[in-house]
C-alpha cells in the first residue's frame, strides 16, 4: 500500500507559460501549487492555489515565499539562488538544487563543467570583455555569448567575420567555435529522488532565422539509431553528472560527420518538449511533477509523430492581443492550440504554440507549415 | 481571416469535476470561465476565473449569474430552467438550450419526447403513484424510475416480482420494459449554432452491481459495424430531434437481437466519455467548448483503445480522503489518473477517475482489472 500526502505544497518560482502548463497537469493529482511571479498579470495568475507578486531575485522575497512551501521548484533559471540554498539546508526540497542553478546561470561556468566531465560540446575560450574578444580572431567563426543574463536568443551573436567583431558583448563571456551542424536536436531526462531516470525520444529543432527561437520542432528527430543512443546517452550522462533532481532539457548538434555535441541545457521543462502533452505517453509538464515530488517517473515514449509550432507575435505588432486564423486551424485534425494567457503582443514574444499530430510524415511537414502560415499574433491597434 | 473574441465569458452552472476537466481544456484557449456551486468547497474553486457560491435552483441567484456572462452552459440538469429562458429570452447564449434541460430534467417527458420522434427505447407506462404501479404488475419485470430528482442511480429501481412492487416509488414517474440487453454503449454526439455535427465512436460500459454508477468503460465497444452505424445514427437523430446545441451523451442498449434502444441523455459532457481526454483527438470537454462557443468542432476519433474506472469512495469510508496505490498505478504505462479535488469521501462519492490506454485489448483489460484492484479510495480515520 502506498500513498501520497496530498498536503505538500509545491512552490514555483515563475508564472509564465512553463508553469500555466504544470498547473493544467497538476489538477489531476490534486496537487495545490503556488506561484512567485513579479508580473500581476502572469499566465498562472487565476489557476494557481496562491499567486504571490514578487522579484525571483530578491533573497528575501524567495526565502518567505519557500517557507509556507514543502517543495519548490523553478520555471527560470533567473532567480535567487542564494535564498534556495538557505531554504534546502533548512530541509525544503529545492528541485532543481541550486546550485545546479547557478551553474545555468553562467554560461562559462556551464561549459567548463561540459569539459570537467567528459561532456562533448563545441570548442570554447572564455572571454572577459569586448577587446578579448576582438584579440580573439583566430578563433572566428565563432558564437559569443555572454556569460550571464542571456535568455530566449539574447547574449548570443554570431561573429563570422574580423568585421562582425565590433558587435561583440563587452562583459565576461565565451567563445564557442561555430559548428557546422547538419541538425539541431533536443533530448528531455528527468530524475527523482529515488534515482529513477527516463530519457525522451530526440526531437528536431528548426529555428527562426533571426529571433534565435525555436520555430519548428518535429518528433521523432529524423536521425539514425545510432545518433539517438548517443544522444540518449549523453542527455543522461549530463543530468547524472550534474547530480540533479527534476527535468533537463538538452539541446544538442548533431555535425555533419555524426557527431553529438551538447549546445545548451535547461533544467526546467522547455519549449523543446511542449509537444509531449499529446505526442508522448507522458507529458514533459507531469514529468517534471513526478520527478520534483519523487513520484514514479512516468512513460516517455512517442505516441504519435508531431510538429510543434511557436505563436510568437508578429513583428511590427505591439498591444492588446489577437489570433488571426484559429478557427481554421481548430478545424483541423490533430491540431492542438495552446495559448499563454498573455494579453499583450509584442515583436516574437511566445504567445502560445501549436501541437500537430499526423502519423504520416510527410502531411505533418505540409500540415505544420500551413497552420504556421494560417495562425498569426498580431494587435488591434 | 478569422478571430475569435478572447473576451467572452464563459458561465457555467456547476462547479463538479465536469466544470474542472472544462476550465483544464479552456485554459489552451485563454477561454474565460465563470462558475456557480453550491458548495464552496467545489472542485472549481481555485482554477475559475470567477467562482460564485449559490444555488443553481434559485431563480435570482442564476440569473443575476448569467447577467455576467456571454454564453452559458452547464454541467448538471438540476438547474433552475426559468431564469435560463428569461436569459436567453434578453439575448445570452443558453446551450444547451433551456427547454431541452427541462425535458431532461422529467423522464417521463424525455420516453414520451423519444416516442413521439420516432427515436427506438424501450416500451414504457407512466405511473403517478405507488398504488398505480402495484396496479401495473403485467408489466413486470420492469424498471421503475422517478419522473424527477434521480441522478447517479438515484431514482431508480428494478420490479422483477410482485413482491418487488412494494419497494416502488410513490411519486409521479414510469416503468419501463426490463431490457434483457446484450451491452450498454454509450455515443457522445456535439453541435454547433452553424449546425456542424460529430459523433464519437461508440463506447461500452459496464455498470457497478449495486451503485449503479459505471464501474468500467471500454473503447471502442465491440460491437458489429452494424450495431455501430445504428448507435451513431440514433445518438445523431436525438441531438438533431431536441435540436440541441451543446454536447449530448447518448446511453443506450443493445439486445440480444442487435436492436440498440436509447436509455438515458445527458445534455453535457459524461461519465462516458471521460477518456476521450487521453483517448480521442479531441476530449469531449474541449468539444463541449467549440460547441457552446460556436468554435469548429473537433475531430472525434479514437487515437487508441482505453478503458475508464471510476474511482468512488469505498464503501465504509467517510472522512478526508486518502488514495492507496496511486503510486504503483502511476508507474505503469499508459494510465492517467484524474482525482477531481474533493477532500471528503464517502461511500461511491466520484473522488476520481483513471484512463488507461493499450493497443492491445486484451492486455487493456487486464490492466484494467489490476489498476481497479489497486487504487482505493478511502479516509484517514
Amino acid at each position: 500500500m502506498t500513498q501520497i500526502s496530498p498536503n505538500q505544497i509545491l512552490g514555483v518560482l515563475g508564472g509564465g507559460q512553463l508553469g500555466r502548463m504544470l498547473i493544467q497537469s497538476a489538477i489531476n493529482y490534486n496537487q495545490d501549487i503556488h506561484i512567485l511571479d513579479p508580473d500581476p498579470n502572469a499566465p498562472c495568475k487565476d489557476i494557481a492555489q496562491h499567486f504571490q507578486v514578487g522579484s525571483l531575485k530578491d533573497f528575501d522575497t524567495v526565502y518567505s515565499f519557500g517557507k509556507n512551501c514543502d517543495v519548490i521548484t523553478v520555471e527560470i533559471e533567473a532567480v535567487n539562488t542564494d535564498a534556495l540554498q538557505k531554504l534546502a539546508d533548512e530541509g525544503k526540497k529545492v528541485f532543481p538544487q541550486p546550485h545546479i542553478l547557478k551553474l545555468i546561470q553562467d554560461k562559462r561556468e556551464q561549459k567548463q563543467f561540459y569539459q570537467q566531465h567528459g561532456i562533448p560540446t563545441a570548442d570554447f575560450i572564455l572571454t572577459e570583455n569586448k577587446a578579448d574578444v576582438i584579440s580573439k580572431k583566430s578563433f572566428l567563426p565563432s558564437v559569443n555569448k555572454l556569460g550571464k543574463e542571456g535568455y530566449d536568443g539574447r547574449g548570443v551573436q554570431i561573429l563570422r567575420t574580423e568585421a562582425d567583431l565590433e558587435q561583440a558583448f563587452d562583459a565576461p563571456g565565451l567563445l564557442e567555435k561555430l559548428i557546422d551542424f547538419d541538425k539541431e536536436i533536443a533530448v528531455t531526462v528527468a530524475r527523482n529522488e529515488n534515482g529513477e531516470l527516463i530519457a525522451y525520444p530526440a526531437v528536431e529543432c528548426a529555428f527562426h532565422p533571426t529571433a534565435n527561437l525555436v520555430e519548428f520542432l518535429f518528433a521523432p528527430a529524423e536521425i539514425s539509431p545510432e545518433v539517438e543512443a548517443k544522444a540518449q546517452e549523453i542527455a543522461k550522462a549530463v543530468i547524472l553528472k550534474l547530480d540533479m533532481v527534476g527535468i533537463l532539457a538538452v539541446e544538442m548538434f548533431v555535425t555533419k560527420s555524426g557527431d553529438v555535441l551538447v549546445n545548451e541545457i535547461a533544467p526546467r521543462p522547455h519549449n523543446s518538449g511542449h509537444h509531449t502533452i499529446e505526442a508522448n505517453f507522458t507529458s514533459q509538464f507531469e514529468q517534471h511533477l513526478r520527478s520534483v515530488m519523487n513520484w514514479p517517473l512516468g512513460n516517455p515514449e512517442l505516441r504519435c509523430p508531431a510538429a510543434m509550432i511557436n505563436l510568437l507575435g508578429e513583428d511590427g505588432f505591439s498591444g492588446p492581443a489577437i489570433v488571426e486564423g484559429k478557427e481554421e486551424a481548430m478545424a483541423e485534425k490533430g491540431v492542438y492550440i495552446h495559448l499563454y494567457g498573455k494579453k499583450l503582443t509584442k515583436p516574437f514574444r511566445k504567445m502560445g504554440h501549436v501541437t500537430i499530430l499526423d502519423e504520416n510524415v510527410e502531411s505533418l511537414k505540409a500540415k505544420a507549415n500551413r497552420i504556421k502560415e494560417l495562425i498569426k499574433i498580431k494587435s488591434i491597434s
